[in-house]
């Protein structure tokens, strides 16, 4: 079959997971099942915490660590990516299942099935239209600041959990504060600071004396790794000697055994129109945030992520996750890190690791009720901190003033506004501070370079000019949102050079005038001839003179011109 | 006193009349005194049919056509703009008033005043904060499909009181119609008829015969102009004759006599609340339109407009309108054209007009109750019908497809969705477009132009290239809305030129580079060092190599390079 590599390669642009494989070294299969193990213990503890963080029982997070990476490996474009349930989408599925109107209808698994299926159709939808640019307009300061607020809205969530306490719902009153933390369970509160104390440790101390003392480098990352679930299984042995179950200690309860069932069965109507737009800032979040870290990984290896084929394969992906009951998925920062610094070369891994946890939950699932809330809550505190950059507004403000105040207000509208408000609040401000710049085009008054045919910047250059002649280069397009800038400008420049008797505007740099801008140069125009003057147009691209020519604007203009070259408008003007 | 001309031209800059009266001629006051009594003439019935419209007393009308043209003769800066009641203003006004949390307060009138007021804080607010320049995100293609729509409301809602009837209140019944047409009103229709054709016989027809029988300009202008006024004393006379209002006939009815109170009797907090975000979209649109028509003109003479001083001077009209009993007012398209074409100079033209409608309520008023509806309605028919400009769309079509969407989009949002949807989904939709297009910015692979140290687009030229060296030339800021864009266009070359060694970026015409921009531009250089390629720099304009130099990003490029010219590129690289 001599056509076999082409049908392979047009498949492979569908199916990116048939171009990995071909090229598959036998290198790559140790890397990545390396990888795969170290990320498959990541992948248990935190797949419970994000569940219960986005106040779901347990199951659902695990589930979602199974069929959803395996549809992203078949479809998705990065070789690294880990998809699976994230600390950012779960802290706004919490805030969906907490509305009035959604909780008034009950199941939140359900509910979060239904997110999930609705986030799928959402992403594929995009896909289908074309969409995936759509999120160029989400700044990375915008980004960045909502990712800051969302974190640190989810470790506000997790400090009442460390202790052993509820959410406050005091208001001002002095008192219930006091009453209220009167209820801190000791126990709980001692789980969580050694699991703290543990994950920290696990952190750099540990890897640089394991570096001391020689170790491989696989050997430092396969340690290095295992902090969370060490302290899962610490703290649940705790448990289970000292019987703290039975008393005060929050435990994260049965979690039924086996491999999901897979099915429709949370198809409900109402549900679906009530969850929709909720589902649709979910899906614009998640996809956001997995192409930003895919392209992060991908960079570092000279690799190449395409957004409409990520759209598609996290469609899938949450697709799956909807009908084999676990919670909306993307692509996690943290998983994705412990992935890609583990070795993987491809999504092997994650299929290595998604084998790890179908059977974690056939096998275990009894060894998860036993594991304290409170250790969870230090691994999703410890998770989640590094995503809280307060710094990094001043460095984006040192860099670019208005940027800087979009990562602020973004991260204040967060933690005011609430999640949605404030994303929506800081795309509002970037795409009006950037009408307000695109609005404020960049224009000169030309002269020429003496001895040649080249003009340039009178500010700038020592060039000759002539006293009845205004040369002005616009360097963008003439549209409505700086045609009335432009005029402004000529405006002033007229009255600065009262013997100016021709204007050439040399368009070099105009690629197109659009309605607003043709009526406001008639007009122009008009006001010229009307003082004697003349208005001349120089350079004009080939498009702009076809638009140009279907109107009588050219007509108008006379005795003005329209010359080729701004050379022959000075021999003819000057 | 030496220093009288420079205090009063520094006079003259917040209150233009002094300006004008400064260099006020003898021909001046004959041409003035012509074109405020011809304007005049038109303003009676104007100023009762635009306030009907509007579901008003015809006093709002009268009112508003007497001090707020005055306010504005002093403080705004086009000479011949006539302020006073607007037809598109009223219609905005009618929707306002039959809304049922306004109607269910009662007391129109209350509302109109306060709706006066509220414009004219709005407007002043406007110029305080500097935001004439906003009404620039109002494209004119938007502008003209909002006037056509809102003409072709007003043309709606007069139909029916052409031939006597109400507006219909029949949904899909036929049998309702045929009921409903019976209604119509023989000796109503007969008055609409007559009035319709002396309206239009004192178009043209009367222009071109005046004209044949060597009657002189000023004859002619002041001929064609009465149609208005004899067709309302014809019809009142018929009125009166055959006593008709005592019959089917609507009149006006009973119009107080003498000159309005003036007062701040109107001011109620819940009705100030209910209707300030009605009054902000008709302050808009009030100002944007007077605006338009004003630059229109001045153009015309080679005058000049200041945004922000006609934001000053509107508001001040609003508010005398709102004191002294008027509608909202702005600067109306008839009006000022017969201003214009009467000759007026300066706005001692509106003054004396304003004066002869003072006059006119202090001692016709009477005579004004006989005046039927249905020659008003005729009237105004005759008046917006050349607002009404379906081929325009069409036109700017032609020109710019998605100027001509957005024209025709504005249009049917206004006649099905209302006059506010309609105008905020075309300004919507046109900074939407935008955002596109400044999304795909021009870019060029450059070459150098034999013997010189000029670079050149190669696909206009033919120039020098290198093998392992890509010259690109940006020809707009990097930012979040096109970085996207950039990238994928230097993959693709990247992709069809894989000899490349060096990328060098010509930075031109690149006056910023946002933070969204230089993150990915770092990734991009990541990736290019992991393939062993290096991403280069040159022409940067000062104000970007400062912020540039304010991150890491040049030690990052290393061994890529910023360079000067790109001549000193292709001297160390090609």
């Amino acid at each position: 079959m001599p056509h076999t590599p082409i049908k392979l390669s047009r498949l492979a642009q569908y199916l990116p997971i048939v171009g990995w494989l071909q090229t598959y070294r036998r290198q790559d299969i140790n890397d990545d099942v390396f990888a795969g193990v170290i990320t498959a213990i990541l992948l248990v503890p935190q797949g419970i915490a994000y569940a219960i963080l986005a106040g779901l029982p347990p199951q659902l997070g695990l589930y979602a660590s199974i069929l959803p990476p395996v549809a992203y490996a078949v479809l998705g474009t990065s070789r690294t990516l880990s998809v699976g349930p994230v600390s950012i989408a779960a802290i706004m599925i919490a805030g969906v299942l907490t509305t009035t109107e959604v909780s008034a209808l009950g199941d939140p698994v359900q509910s979060a099935l239904i997110l999930s299926a609705e986030c799928g159709v959402m992403m594929l939808l995009m896909a289908v239209l074309r969409l995936g640019g759509l999120v160029n307009f989400i700044s990375h300061p915008v980004l960045a600041g909502f990712t800051s607020g969302a974190a640190l809205l989810i470790i506000g969530s997790q400090l009442p959990q460390l202790v052993g306490l509820k959410a406050p719902s005091c208001g001002v009153e002095l008192d219930c504060y006091s009453r209220y933390l009167s209820g801190i369970d000791p126990a709980t509160s001692l789980i969580s600071l050694a699991s703290l104390v543990l994950l920290l440790l696990f952190g750099k101390p540990i890897t640089s004396l394991l570096k001391k003392t020689g170790a491989t480098l696989s050997l430092v990352t396969a340690v290095s790794k295992c902090g969370p679930l060490l302290v899962v299984i610490l703290a649940t042995l705790a448990v289970i000697r000292f019987n703290l179950a039975a008393q005060q200690v929050a435990v994260v309860g049965n979690v039924p055994a086996g491999f999901p069932e897979l099915g429709l069965a949370f198809i409900d109507l109402k549900k679906i129109e009530l969850l929709l737009p909720y589902a649709a800032f979910i899906a614009l979040i998640a996809y956001v945030e997995s192409v930003a870290i895919a392209k992060v990984t991908a960079n570092l290896r000279g690799q190449k992520i395409i957004p409409n084929q990520e759209l598609i394969a996290l469609g899938v992906a949450n697709l799956a996750a909807a009908v084999s009951g676990g919670m909306p998925v993307a692509g996690g920062f943290s998983r994705t890190m412990v992935n890609f610094s583990a070795g993987a070369r491809t999504q092997m891994a994650m299929l290595i690791a998604a084998g790890f946890l179908g059977l974690a939950v056939i096998f275990f699932s009894p060894w998860f009720a036993d594991i304290p809330k409170s250790a969870l809550s230090a691994i999703i505190l410890v998770a989640v901190f590094r995503l809280v950059r307060i710094k990094h507004i001043f460095h984006t403000w040192n860099y670019d003033r208005a940027d800087g105040m979009a990562e602020a207000v973004t991260l204040l509208g967060v933690l005011i506004l609430g999640i949605e408000e404030g994303i929506a609040l800081g795309i509002l401000l970037t795409i009006a501070s950037h009408l307000r710049k695109t609005s404020h085009p960049h224009i000169a008054i030309v002269g020429r370079v003496p001895d040649t045919e080249h003009y340039r910047n009178i500010k700038r250059h020592s060039v000759e000019t002539w006293h009845h002649l205004l040369l002005v280069r616009i360097d963008e397009s003439i549209t409505f949102a700086n045609i009335s800038f432009i005029e402004d400008y000529l405006d002033a420049e007229l009255r600065r050079r009262p013997d100016t008797r021709h204007i050439v505007l040399i368009f070099t740099s105009v690629s197109d005038i659009d309605t607003t801008a043709l009526e406001a140069l008639e007009l122009f125009n008009q006001s010229l001839q009307a003082s004697g003057k003349t208005l001349n147009v120089a350079e004009a691209k080939g498009p702009v003179l076809d638009k140009l020519q279907k109107t009588d604007f050219i007509e108008q203009l006379k005795p003005g011109k329209v010359f080729f070259r701004t050379e022959d408008a000075v021999k003819s003007l000057g």
